[in-house]
């Protein structure tokens, strides 16, 4: 099976180079350049148009759209919903970033405003955003987690189960789960978390991954088991994160195929 | 005439590092940081101000005015109208930069606009994006380019002429024209497609030669072959997306006059 | 004293990298990126929301609250002015960044109205910004200095005084008053100037050091040498200012207390 999982998520990485799949982003100013600067790397194509005049012409011909709460605004909450619903429409693949839910009564009305009334593919967030998708009390520390990937994990299946969407918990270990099935992926960098835009650029991958990919559990995991494979790339060139920052966007752009299919360190239980 | 072009292309180098024109950019958000950075780099001094109620006193001090319709929203718009008036009174040179025109009405009317009632000295643009200033069908990826060059020169002329402006088509070999001559650059890196804002970072660059350049025929076409060179040179030291973009703010600012007389690859006919 | 000064500095950048402060930036859009990564890589936290509906929840559970007014939109001055009411009730650290102050009226009326209402902790700007915080005729070119930190010191302590605030002047040798004592900080590096949003980058690290160090003054001149420090570190690693970028964040990262202790210079008088 992990052999089979590895060997499907290098032939995705070969179709996303070869179709350049349109991941079109509705996310926050503070990491729109190193997010389209990633994509192009991984070899899709991004797009960043927020204006609610115009992302349902853009999300039209996307094949994925990654909205991304950081830095919310009401202006980008009508674009997003716009962009969700014509998306839904084409039956274009979603991906969800709850970047700093829990920390604001806007951050989290609105993220569960998004959850309820959109069909989400794919929500992938920190333990503390996950978790405070659902309770109260989670306290991020404004956008870092206050949690454990394993803290949140019950509630990811919940989340998954009841809204018919896979749920991707980001940490030291990832996991990703459609409510029953829970994959875990161990690849990543510690470097990563002294990196603003990691998350969100991981979650840009899925975007990827999904348009390549109809198993959504699946495309999650290999997206996520791509991007920490880059991490640790990167930190054979860098020590520090502002190198880093460069390797990482270096290593998502010169990871072969091969190099996934044999980098992938994945737990499918 | 090659060796007059190069030679003075070098002079206006070595002026913008003298005089160091201020370049106004009211541009996108996915690019501020790197076009700004791309400007203090090659000598000259960025301002990225946006605002509709300070634009004009911004641009009343500017040496050139640059408009890059990336992220467009209304209220930029506004701030676009406004700069580009206050330029027009002082004849400050004005640049225009439009970003995935053709992709929706918004842009599409907006760029129209912007041209129709602005009197622009330089538009540059991908092939798609020139095509779609006067034709529908076009459909660009996002933002970027479904056509070559040459299958826009011919529009390119077209609009020149109309508008009595200079129109630039970057791509593999870039093309530069009033309506009737047409210069070609044939510097630059395939791995300056796999960088967000190397388009808009060179419009910038145009900004800053024509602060010094009165002929802006040839300012667009010295700033293109600069910023190609720049890529060159960068492509020396890196290999892959995330470090060539470091490489190439360094060649901005490392390149001297002497290698961009001596590294200039024009046709001019 | 200035071995005194020195040690405090190293025990207030380990008090940082142990508690990991919260600081919340209000800031512009060319800068956020950046700032952010500072941030992280000097081992804080950086939270960067700046809507009017969440900032007063983001600001309440911060340890530094940090405005800088590039890019100044409306809804940026509501949001900060909110923020600012909030961190003063709970008496938490505010730092001024008037960029480009004196550039135009908007900005020049946004700042003095900031700081005429809100109890800042610690001014800080180029020669040109905190002159124009008190006379009319600076005139900046764009966000770039027009004057000397000597030039702007007797500016400085009368707004110290008045405000009963710090007032730092960054420049070729940093200028920190209490409107009484002043110091000065050698520590820092040209190719600094060539980079956008390193001014802003050495506010948040002010911002840091305050969440650990009562004595206001002491705790913005440490933030200015270590950050000069870091300038200095880079600079042995790269020659131009894009690798530069990077190495900088790699050195606010890689730091030591002890290197902070023994590369700070100072002149305490």
């Amino acid at each position: 099976m992990a052999m089979r999982f590895s060997q499907q998520a290098a032939q995705n990485l070969a179709a996303i180079r070869e179709k350049k799949p349109l991941v079109h982003n509705i996310t926050n100013s503070v990491v729109m350049n190193f997010t389209a600067n990633a994509i192009l790397a991984m070899g899709a194509l991004p797009v960043m148009a927020d204006a609610e005049n115009e992302v349902e012409e853009i999300v039209a011909v996307a094949d994925a759209l990654v909205l991304n709460i950081g830095t919310l605004t009401e202006g980008r909450i009508g674009s997003m919903i716009k962009a969700a619903q014509k998306a839904s429409e084409q039956r274009t693949p979603i991906v969800f970033d709850p970047v700093g839910v829990g920390a604001t009564r806007f951050r989290t009305e609105t993220a569960k405003n998004i959850i309820d009334t959109t069909p989400i593919s794919v929500i992938r967030g920190n333990a503390s955003e996950i978790l405070s998708l659902r309770h109260k009390a989670s306290q991020p520390k404004g956008v870092a987690s206050a949690h454990t990937v394993d803290e949140a994990t019950p509630t990811a299946k919940i989340i998954a189960k009841e809204l018919n969407t896979i749920v991707a918990i980001t940490g030291h270990v990832d996991m990703v789960t459609d409510g029953l099935r829970e994959i875990r992926i161990s690849n990543g960098h510690p470097l990563m978390s002294y990196l603003t835009g990691t998350g969100c650029a991981s979650s840009a991958a899925i975007g990827a991954f999904l348009a390549v990919e109809n198993d959504a559990l699946r495309a999650t995991a290999m997206a996520l088991a791509f991007f920490g494979i880059a991490g640790e790339a990167a930190s054979k060139n860098a020590s520090a994160p502002g190198t880093f920052m460069g390797c990482l966007i270096d290593a998502l752009y010169a990871i072969t195929p091969e190099d996934l299919r044999r980098g992938c360190r994945i737990d499918l239980s």
